[in-house]
């Protein structure tokens, strides 16, 4: 029996006592009318698909996501590798595993990068802009220390909104500098930090901090509204001018830039115009990144659904 | 002198004393230096140029839209009919004039108009729903009875927006009827309702309740965002169940269609769906309406800029 | 041996007599030259694969969409069940089995549907053009019955086209009512009753009413042209006036609304601008209603094909 | 008092007596209520605006595009041209003029090009495409030889049509040799011949054969409908086998090659699809070619409503 | 031991010696860990799936596309008929097979197309553009004379580009006749031999002359820019003029059209319009012909990925 | 005689002799017969229509954009100023007056701007990109330092580009660093110098440095490939790797983003796709601060033609 293999490294014939992360999980009844349970196996190398044959419970869909300490063997089946489970059970706590071999994290110092945020947000000059971004951190910290910036496409790890925000901020701080003329930096560094915070109730996700769908709320109302909407209200209760408190949900709202592309308005004013360019911007470069990172000098990706084009990694 | 002549009817050489609307007031300065206010004088009946020669004042763009007596001649310039205006004085308290003469009003019964509506929201079975659409139609009274329902476009008359929701509530009425399988009235019926009410934060009102500009609430946020986001503020306040609340901002978000026709998001369920081709049909069915109504049968309208085609009037 | 059991409830290992739609018949050769007949079992509750061994016909495609009476054995392939037919007849005259068991129809009292079009047929004020309905009507009776009202996406079962007619009608007698200031009534509810005539000569329809497949009239000239071009010829030999004649056809040629969803010719008066809506209005609502149906309250439907979105089923 | 002086010519204070096209007729009263009539004169050099001060008929909106024997005095007015009219009468049999200088015609020789085109048809192999093509330009011969090919754009002129259609059926004799393998000659020449038919219904055309605008049928149906249904009552007459009188309309149908471009359906068969775009080629350039007669070489032109873009007149 | 067996003719237990071409080479390793060899066999009449099991080399994906001598034997798996090889080696000097059973090839005779390409050029009248020509022919004739004319699509079989560029030059020796009003000859000729030339450096081949695939400057800089580059420097070498030279490079930047479908700039001039039309007209009939070929009279294809829609093949 | 009165504060009857430059210059001739010239007066404070009446040379089209010292009186026409010349000769070596009066200039110190683009290209760590870079600076060295960036829609003015093109520096230069791991410094800091360099050839440009209108080139090959075409041929010179020499061509070809927006190929490679989004993003901030610096705080501007919205000046 040997103990925690990671996927990527497991051959046909093991057998094999660890944990791993069960998803897409699914009862069922085969042919010839006894229950089991079809999933898949997840660490950060990989997926396997898996079942446990003659199994009833008590695991169900609503386990999605959990870690669960199993044992089983590897075998094969058309061609491809598939677990086969004789036990499991959830983790509990006092098990010992590191999550970080289970789910994939942004490859950045959360801390540091948490720190460097709160250092920017108090180098804003505005006093109002500042102090609702200072609530606004509280409210949501485990949240925005946590999420992922997106289900796919990119940034899509733990902590990849705080990865995706620091970002974003850099660049805000550097370029309402170099375009003083025309930006008022307090707006949108606050705009900036601020622009995805409706991303927490627009996706569920698992205990482990994955987005496992978009919720009710994210597909009917978007998180653009969800965000600005919460500012409205905090921005009542903080006393924020009514000019500001227009001018932070107008950042929100149309951060997507084009109605097509999502955005509830066209940004209408410089802050609101740059902030979606670093929006874009900031994303594209994480999607080159994750692509060109698989790729080989010299070589082109396949079609990435994302960009709609393949991308090249150039020698 | 003759008296409060309809714009239509005036001819050159007239010496006229009236009630007029003034609006597009600038002040200028010739050639030769010496001040002049130009504006339009308007009726319900057409618009005239109208001048005031070697004015100072106190006459200025924020008198825009206001009732005047004014004295004065009719003269033409360039083959042209021009009003100049000798004495001018806003119109006061106890002067007699009729707004109707001067402003176009939506062609109906608005105190019935107003009682159907308040009849069809006593019959919502939702007591939720039906208790946000009393309490909105309340807080806005004065605004939901007076405006139009557009700038231009379609309804850009006085009580436009009532005259729209009436005809809305009764399609809806029988849809949720014909479509009952799919269809919870009480939804949208309320949607129905409440779907422009952001427009009174989103346009600019003169003192006669025409609409001057869009204000810049309007520009940034947009009509449905401020609509959504005081029916969530409210909602809360009655304590409506999250998923109703939910619902009735996603119909308020989605109302016109498509996101680039301006919706926040798109229809995701049957009610937001039908809300936005009703709301689509009443607004095609008045622009044909306006459109119709001023040519013979037989006869093609011009290009028509709110359908991007011509329009024909069948014998 | 037991008898007609509804395929969703057939299990491994049973054998069955019944009588079943066969489709999507294919004559294939096997690897080691023996000729087999591939098709696929079908009833109101589902599909199943199946197979004939060792059979060179006389069945071919030409008896797609057929009712068999067969006998064989549920069988498992690759983890799912396939029928293995043992012997195999069409059905005769005489024998019994209920239609309604084999082929979906529209959930509706077609004889009373047909009714009620005649009742609103008969109340059109407007001679000429209630003469030519009744004269569609007679000339493609059982054709209006029967049909669906398309191959896939709304109403494509037995009766949809009648179906989707009436309710058409009935929005467009509500509407025209609501609309009297622009919709002239026979008009609109003959263009509204005519609207899919073209839909008999599009498409190919089986023995049993269900579309095979679509014309090559239908594809190379489309329902709209097919049913404008008959109704020209019928007007013709009723001596219909040229203006009527005229909009009957517009009716027609513009009732997808835009080019780009099949309209000949845009809608230029109003009653061609609401039947586009209604018709819009009408599949929207059965696609709704029929996504809707498939899920739990609180869900969401994949990604709709017809819709370009998912859809949500409220609480 | 000269005489037939070319507009081109006219110099301010000539008295001049002539004949002219008399458009865009205008029935007016100036501001201090005496009738007059605003009106165009045109020649092949061009137009100059005109008016016949204190006139109240018998002249109206109704003589548009006729000709007009005349006489009175080139004026100016602010810094423009204008021609007074003492004294005008519509030109009358027996009047000696030539139309050749009044309005333009195709620089083609129009009877050689008719010859070509009856020359054309008669290669036609297949009879029954022939004979309907023979049977086509008997019923329209008049029509066909005077036209235009569009009311502005391209081929604008007297005989237009006919340039356009020799023009097409030219290229369509050398390609449907080049493409035989695909091709079916006598389909693709007698689709050629006949696409544009319906341009004779489409549109309002003077006396003089001028376009003055497009018919209710033109707008409502679309030339390319008209032309189609006409082509199947004759087919039917013919006893056009059913395939042929379907391919047939489907080349007229589609002639416009994309649905956003006027086509009621796509091209589906290699003759449509060669037949759309010999269209687009020779109306493409012709546009160049009339484009192109007014630059300079090395030149570019304004940017063509047409095309979209400006073009070049290469050195 | 059967020889050189067509792949269409191939059935299951054939034990056959032959030369095919092996494509789509890749080495796996197996569920037990043993290397194995997965390609496609390949001939003029299909293709096959082939594995070599237990084998670690020498070939590898570097041999995509050679010609190979093979033997082995003919096995079903999963339905599916299936080459063992069990001994490979390339093609040598000396072998004796016809590349015209392995490779498909335009069907023309393709000394007589070049021939007749060399000889439209020798009719250029400018001795300018047709000196760039034969410069051009005999700087790349090998390519020229062999390569495809795109990676699938249309013309994609050895000599492909020779038989698209020779139909285009006929077709625009005529039209340039056709509309010698604003065509000049020798630059349509001359832009319509050149168009294509780019795409000999932005595919790459196999050393039988099929496309394995772009190549880097295909992708990053597109034929277009890659042949007009060419031309500038070779013109500059020649002495072109000016004004040729830059009227030669916009024919061959603009000869897709439309940016949408890859045009560096839109054709301005009649010459690029008339070329960029040319281009389309062939690649559409060779995609019929390639279409309609597959399809019995009557039938439609599927939907085809180049043109997006389906084709009919008439009777 | 006053001296050099600015345009912006010319009133009628002032008689006045300065410099100014002459532009839009046409020769006319009156409708009694007799020519004369109609030109615009410019100079930073704006315009003003001119006449030269009886005037017949020497001055023609030819001398567009050429300072004059002129001598005239301001009139009024139409209500309307107008400057009637009465001398007039162009400005001459040893004639004393400022081009910063007459033509808006960059407000940047351009010579500190190019000793910093020097400085950062100085810092290009590729010695094979830097050469190139350096190279194309001297080669462009006065064209570089004095045209504007744009015709018309931002950076309209002298020294435009360079303003431009060091914004954009600066800006690579952060971004290079913030994504380090996907960015290589030395391409993206050479594509942004040169990415704008066929600006140069695709302008015809005033003795002032005013752009008056678009080359041939400009037009008909576009000035992404002008710079592309140079810079394969320097490079060729200068014996950069083919990879470096095709990745530089890529980033110029593809620098507008889209082939809509005049791309002539997609951006395939993160330096690529991230030039592209900071070419976007200066131009935008150019047009706002260029819109911003004509409002007060609160108000929009009128719809841009650049943007294709209005703008928001915040308060």
């Amino acid at each position: 029996m040997e103990q925690n293999i990671r996927i990527a490294d497991m051959i046909q014939g093991q057998q094999i006592q660890g944990y791993y992360i069960l998803k897409d999980i699914r009862c069922k009844t085969s042919a010839n009318g006894s229950p089991f349970l079809s999933a898949k196996l997840m660490d950060t190398t990989g997926e396997m698909d898996s079942k446990i044959w003659n199994y009833s419970g008590p695991l169900t869909a609503e386990d999605n996501g959990r870690v669960m300490l199993l044992r089983g063997e590897v075998t094969e089946y058309n061609g491809t590798l598939q677990f086969i489970i004789h036990r499991i059970r959830p983790a509990e706590a006092g098990d010992h595993y590191d999550i970080a071999d289970l789910v994939p994290s942004a490859p950045i110092d959360t801390e540091a990068a948490l720190l460097e945020v709160r250092e920017i947000i108090a180098s804003i000059e505005d006093s109002e802009y500042r102090a609702l971004c200072q609530s606004m951190l509280e409210r949501h910290l485990e949240s925005f220390y946590t999420i992922p910036a997106a289900k796919s496409v990119h940034h899509a790890f733990r902590s990849g909104l705080l990865m995706h925000t620091l970002n974003m901020m850099r660049a805000a701080d550097f370029l309402a500098e170099l375009y003083s003329e025309v930006i008022d930096r307090s707006l949108l560094l606050a705009g900036t930090f601020l622009h995805d915070f409706g991303k927490g109730q627009e996706m569920v996700r698992s205990e482990l901090g994955l987005v496992t769908d978009y919720s009710s709320q994210g597909m009917l109302l978007g998180h653009l509204y969800i965000c600005a909407r919460e500012i409205a209200e905090l921005a009542g209760k903080q006393g924020m001018s009514e000019e500001k408190t227009m001018l932070l949900q107008h950042l929100i709202l149309s951060h997507h830039g084009q109605p097509e592309h999502g955005a509830a308005v066209q940004p209408q004013c410089a802050e609101s115009e740059l902030l979606a360019l670093i929006d874009l911007m900031d994303s594209r470069m994480e999607i080159y990144a994750e692509a060109v990172s698989e790729l080989k000098p010299g070589d082109f990706s396949g079609k990435l659904y994302a960009l709609g084009k393949a991308v090249y990694r150039h020698k």
